[in-house]
């Protein structure tokens, strides 16, 4: 039987196996952040075990409460800190690294055809690369790194071919969208998204990670793209290994199969909460905004402050609105300095932060109040997830938080004068 | 009698008075920040006031917990806003204002000659521009919205005069924390000091606001800078009102005087509690420190962010330091943007973070966890005010925090190869 994409991984990391089988693989990356670390450690003492499988390839990378928000995130950092240190394993301070799936990727650690395990949802970013990349529980993870294993269900694929030109302020953060938006939060439900298509070489390699972040959106174990030469280029560029990338077979079968057409899409600006993604989008330029965020593991890459700052040059937030940027890593951050992308933010009136979750999951840096409006350039917008209970988030690409900024109202950036 | 620096003022204020007797004074500018205004509201409010004195005289600048770090202070946050929409007086949302006592100076909200009071102890920092700034509680302030004026005993004043030019990498944070060693801790307790002297010229403005915002850590009710040209000019670029500077009378007369030669001051590095201020300085270079701050409103200005760059760069922190780098308002973040200082500390592996008072007073953005030793730009190390009580925090001016960061131990800058 042809295999897909994700079983052809699983395969030659010693996984192979039909739909539905449990299988067990080899693991190539595991890591953690300052929050899903400390369980981890905790639980990899617990079972009696001694040395990780391989220093270099456990890493925890800390980002949700960085720099440290208080005492106890002090003091994770240095639970963290410790292990790593006694271990061997790769530990960044903050202000080194940067959000764990924008820096990991970035800095080779994370590879086309690998398996990578981490202890955050998000980690099936790395799918934009062609690598497995699932989230664990920190107690997953802490087998992880003492077997150098995990096991598997082999999931069901779903083929979304992607077809023609996305328009002007279109991104993969509305391809995404759209897509969730058709098959619904729980579409791709253990299952694995497999992208394909002539639309991808439209698509910059930001855009993919984008699209592959929010797969977990719509219950993906992964999303995955077949490789092209944009992704083999960018991870030729430092890789920490030797790899070998992996591709569907031809004939593989498919539980469903779409098409999106990209130059038909429009920049959306997500509804509030999941249950609501496939409300109908008039009404949308109602909506008043109080805080516009652009960041986090999602849409914090340089195309995305690109896209914002080309919105933003020469316009101020309106009086009444703040905005946070918090760039994804350190690399991004340093690159949007030195194009001069930083004092564009500034001078428009945002809050800058050194990369870090942020306000993403409520952690610090710009949580909302009672009854107030965030447009977010983030992935998820369950209740009270950036603070109060009675918060909203809208979700959208950073040229539309942008341009929402400017006018205090979520916004067309094409409507901007 | 011919009056010092801080009765010409006064008097002029209405408040003319012999040093010790009770007069009142007109206030010409009233303000508070995120967490000192909450209570001002309500204090304002239960007083039965219904209009502050002068909307285009009071301020609120949120600064502590901003951008918001949690739901409390976005909720605190909410409550300036509407009284200040209310009363019509002056706010600014975070990323638009800076830490209080960098941002109002520059952006001509207070000036010489005149009387500012905040909600903060170190409203002393606008003293350089000759301005009575001084800090008092929510309370006090409350009452200075609804009445424009208040109290004063007349202090008596310490005049400090100072002579030659200071070497390389001695700055303004270098004199005063040697005159604090001077006096002691409590060697200016109700008191004015008044800087004289041919030296003065010789510092910075920068350096000037730096040592006047330290002079609470002696206690002094207001630090005093005799005007010069460069204040005049200063004040000059953008003030919001007509201003008078004021100066001391021939003849004053002082309850101490001090001479400080310039060209004989070291970088020192406090030491850590106020009380071991003037323990023997050798032994400092044995102290490791895990992590960096220069920000604050003692030295986050545009000399301080140059002074750490120029050490930083082509430089990297020692792997196991954290840098934290908070420059203290949007015009001096902006600067440093456009100046590409930003892109140094952020290749030297700092975090920076949009202007507030960050780990200062324990707030957020770089909070210390037990054990740990921060050398920071800031003004106070009492115990516990980083972070875990059993953490420490050594003074110092941004050069010396610089080069403390790249070696991991109290480094002079001019001893790095």
């Amino acid at each position: 039987m042809p295999r897909t994409m994700i079983q052809t991984i699983l395969a030659r990391h010693g996984g192979d196996g039909d739909i539905g089988s449990i299988v067990e693989a080899q693991v190539d990356f595991g890591f953690a952040n300052d929050i899903t670390a400390p369980p981890a450690i905790e639980e990899f003492l617990r079972m009696g075990a001694k040395r990780v499988f391989d220093p270099a390839r456990c890493a925890i990378v800390p980002d949700h409460f960085t720099p440290p928000k208080d005492i106890q995130s002090a003091e994770q950092l240095r639970i963290c800190r410790d292990f790593a240190a006694e271990q061997g394993i790769l530990f960044f301070e903050p202000g080194k690294c940067g959000v764990e799936h924008a820096f990991l990727p970035e800095e080779g650690y994370v590879l086309p055809g690998e398996i990578a395990v981490g202890a955050d949802s998000h980690t099936c970013t790395m799918g934009a690369l062609g690598t497995l990349g699932t989230g664990m529980g920190s107690t997953d993870l802490a087998a992880i790194w003492a077997l150098g294993k995990t096991w598997f269900k082999v999931p069901p694929s779903i083929k979304v071919t992607l077809e023609g030109i996305p328009g002007p302020f279109v991104s993969g953060k509305d391809v995404i969208l759209n897509i969730i938006g058709e098959i619904g939060v729980d579409g791709a439900r253990y299952m694995a998204l497999e992208f394909h298509g002539e639309g991808v070489k439209n698509l910059s390699l930001d855009s993919r990670f984008t699209m592959a972040n929010m797969g977990i959106e719509c219950g993906a174990k992964a999303a995955l793209f077949v490789p092209d030469e944009t992704v083999l280029e960018y991870a030729r560029r430092n890789p920490k290994r030797p790899f070998e990338p992996a591709y569907p077979e031809a004939g593989a079968q498919y539980h469903r199969e779409l098409t999106v057409q990209l130059q038909h899409l429009t920049p959306p600006g997500g509804v509030p909460q999941p249950a609501l993604q496939r409300k109908a989008r008039k009404g949308l330029r109602e909506v008043k905004v109080h805080q516009v965020f652009i960041g986090s593991c999602t849409n914090g890459r340089l195309e995305d402050i690109r896209a914002a700052a080309s919105v933003l040059q020469g316009r101020q937030l309106a009086p009444s609105v703040r905005g946070v940027l918090i760039p994804a890593s350190r690399r991004v951050f340093s690159a949007a300095a030195k194009e001069g992308l930083l004092d564009v933010f500034i001078e428009a009136g945002f809050s800058i932060c050194t990369p870090s979750c942020g306000p993403c999951l409520g952690g610090h840096l710009g949580i909302l109040g009672k009854g107030e409006v965030c447009i977010s350039t983030s992935n998820r917008n369950f209740t009270g997830r950036m603070g109060h209970r009675d918060s909203l988030v809208y979700l959208a690409n950073p040229a539309v938080a942008a341009a929402s900024g400017v006018t205090g109202r979520i916004t067309d950036p094409a409507d901007l004068d």
